[in-house]
């Protein structure tokens, strides 16, 4: 099968990787969509897409998985016309494995495959989660492969995300 | 009068179908905006505009009312220039009928007569309301014109409409 | 079958009036959309959307055809993801008339029923030679419909148009 | 140093002009952004950029402040190029006054001199806190320059965020 | 009277210089558009907004005239919506001078007084002819304010619109 | 060096190819960006950024050249913000190599190193001359390499860009 799986990866831990080794053996292609590319410096999406693709792209080649294409995608803020979007992106696919029940909704209308992936510890394997931890000054260190932990040290990511989780004092700036 | 009727008709009721009823006979011509018209496959707006398009089609022709003009306008998110935009794409109208305080205001500013239509029974009548019913598998099928549960049940929109409203687990996909 | 017809209308003349006559009694459903509806002001295209809606409407109620939904969809500079923009505003269609042989190409990539016009006089019937006659002072009168000429003059169109082929004198402005 | 302030200035108040005079006499140039300039009518963006650079010019008229010039920028919503956005409608500066966090972090990133500025009373004099005011019938005269006043009455601003502020009874329109 | 004055001002000169002199004494309010705020390094547009605003902020300065307001504004699309997207940016006008048909045609159809101002020795006072001479070596820091010679030469932009200008050898690169 | 390539590959030909052998071994990271990824149907850019990212694959996989990172980027229509735009997107580099004068002068402004590509056979090897010759029906399958002959084919490319290239008969249809 060929295999695009779609996450926003802020950051790729070890749940995503996990999902990357269970199916890349059984795939043709496998195509790793970077979601949500034009977004950074939120709380939700800390990382540029070019800094995600670097993380990425470390971690893989840290486990030696070599066919994996990483395609960052911006959104486009329109439902009806998103498969279609995606599918002008990248090379051909069957298969859309995803967490997020609306994608494979929208997939599924579309005649693919869509396959629901087993899940890992969520409560600790989620982004989320580990931008939580960074907030408030937890060990996340452990969710995320090694050079995922250098890559955010050396962008100062931890202050960027503190940063974007402050509350803004009132309303002289936006 | 020329009447302009904006909704988004998600889907559209018998509370919309009663408006069309009382003001069509006093209007020169009537023309009905499907509002929001890129949006759909969201708890808010699950239908896309052209299955909104069908359905308000049929409710309109069982009820032999056939002098509604319909017409999808996408959202400009720029509320100054939001009364320009809407006339850019319909013959000329004076009336603006609306439950909508915004769009009453925005209208009036622009020198328009702006009308508010007497309320139905709103605790049924609202596409939230009938929204909330299918999520909670509770009855709906009376608010809405029986063509309208045709085309939902054609469609399998109560389907989508709960995959939308769906909490996603976590963080793996967007 | 069920048609969609697309053009941009601008204006409306006897060639398109000849392609709906064709094709109205052999349809289900018969969908005109106003393409490039965003458009306006320009040599290409003198008439906003709804000016050229209203045209049409009066046009078809004059030949007393009723079963046309007419329908403006502004463009999406996207060719892939064209057809499922148009898709997402109005009804299911099934075959598509078009003298572009890009918008066939496209539609027929996504398996729709394409069909080709039969050709009327194009030298005459064509929205770019009635807009050089109107430039030039030449007559115009006897290429659209008589309600055509009505409106056309009621909102001064043969004044825009000529505005708008103006050459800029310079660069002073914009 | 020449300076940038950043605000949406929904409206101007003596804090923003306390900023204003504190910093304006060490300055070589001082450019005061409207940010969010394609907001109106939204109850956090009542007023429409062209309302706001009134508000502001006749407040620092009445000043005699005349060295700042006002510039509305509408946003980007993309952070990573939002920098680059700002420096290509203005001229040079070295330096940015923010409040916000984030403001700080990406002109920081990028190598600028950011500044947050002392806290005037922040419970009285924000935007925030004045639309409150307005729409709860409280006094919110004495926090914003006389001319401000003025020019709110004059549009018929508070009648304005009272209707932005207003609840849609439900969703026959948008 | 309240006067808007739109250009593209790439740069600004003296053909500009006099119609500002000629107007602002006559006028209540004098605001100068800096249009097509969003392009730059292209050959019709090679200044960004920012260096426009710079060096008319200067050439006005240069010759004492104090009261202009500088507002640059970035294109909207299209044209039935334009003069609502000038309105909103800007303080209250009645008058506009344009030397271009079509801005005259589109604020006289929303009831704008409209002014062709007088002619200038355009064969050399133009933007057009501006640049042509800089690509072609020619003399031209005749044609603009001493001020605006020195900044074209401190961002070196007479290299920049060469650059601009220069036919690209074939499609290796976009 | 960490390179940066920027083209829009419609198609790639052995001219691009020697530049990807010419400076490969030379560098650490090599990023090859599709340009316009968002256009596809017209002469100009025939093939989505999907299929010329198979393309692309399949011809440096033929070649055993591995570590090249393919990333789609769609246009930002600002120069201004357009080095921040690629920027965001991939891993940070700090050569581009461009053949255009417009990349290398926005690039060398922000800083970069910016290299000229040595000339091949620009006659022949060229997007443009590959389009041409599709079109009149010449031999063109030796200026690309055998794979992209293979997928060009399979896709019924050809059929494609003379769709794209034929003269619309009228005004009709958009």
């Amino acid at each position: 099968m060929n295999v695009l799986f779609i996450g926003r990866f802020q950051p790729i831990h070890f749940g995503h990787m996990e999902v990357v080794k269970e199916f890349i053996s059984k795939s043709q292609s496998f195509t790793l969509v970077i979601g949500s590319a034009q977004e950074s410096h939120t709380m939700r999406n800390p990382f540029t897409a070019g800094e995600r693709f670097g993380m990425i792209k470390k971690a893989l080649a840290d486990e030696n998985i070599a066919k994996v294409d990483i395609v960052p995608i911006v959104d486009v803020n329109r439902y009806s016309v998103w498969v279609s979007h995606v599918e002008s992106f990248i090379p051909p696919f069957d298969t859309v494995i995803s967490n997020n029940p609306l994608t494979r909704q929208l997939f599924a209308e579309r005649g693919y495959n869509v396959i629901e992936p087993k899940m890992y510890d969520r409560s600790r394997y989620s982004g989320e989660e580990i931008r939580r931890r960074i907030i408030e000054n937890e060990s996340w260190q452990d969710l995320v492969p090694k050079s995922v932990v250098r890559i955010i040290e050396a962008i100062e990511g931890t202050e960027r995300i503190r940063a974007c989780s402050m509350k803004v004092a009132g309303e002289l700036n936006e």
